[in-house]
């Protein structure tokens, strides 16, 4: 089983499990993890809000989780998801839509 | 430029840009973010140890950067790297060798 840090969190990374593309990052305590197993859909702890959420709850963009791994020191998890619409809540695909340019600015690569 | 948490750090993750692979999780401080954008390889700050290192300065497994992206709240980052070698410490290709099987146990997919 994971390992939590000193804040009862580990880090999470949602994959698509059909093309591999890094969509989110975010958090899960204890109880997100348990309830990410027992539903299948990714649960994460909200470190500003304090309180368990369900990615999508609102926008009905949920992650169906269909693997879950753990790194060597079993202190992040990579969840293998089928995303149901885009990803990031600006209705990017992924989080990281943008790199940033060897000028330092950002630059939009996926809508 | 991404934003630094309260500790001065970020979450880094690394992915194999010729095939989507996970390759690894690791922080950033401003000072390993510049020298990785400086030298072109991957660096991080180690929160055990409390200083910089340059992923493979030992193993010779380094991190060659081709593109770094940021996501929607910028306080994490996508390294698109080359590996020089096996990912992971143990010498597992990416440091998420292992699934979590239906019954909690883990189950090594990944050489």
């Amino acid at each position: 089983m994971p390992k939590f840090d000193g804040n009862g969190l580990l880090t999470a990374v949602a994959i698509d499990h059909r093309n591999g593309a890094l969509l989110m990052l975010a958090h899960m305590n204890a109880e997100a993890f348990a309830k990410t197993r027992e539903t299948g859909f990714a649960h994460f702890h909200s470190r500003s809000r304090g309180k368990l959420w369900m990615k999508g709850e609102s926008s009905g963009h949920v992650l169906k989780v269909i693997e879950i791994r753990v790194d060597c020191d079993q202190d992040a998890v990579e969840l293998r998801v089928e995303p149901a619409g885009p990803a990031c809540h600006t209705l990017a695909a992924t989080c990281f839509y943008r790199r940033i340019a060897d000028d330092g600015t950002l630059e939009r690569i996926i809508d």
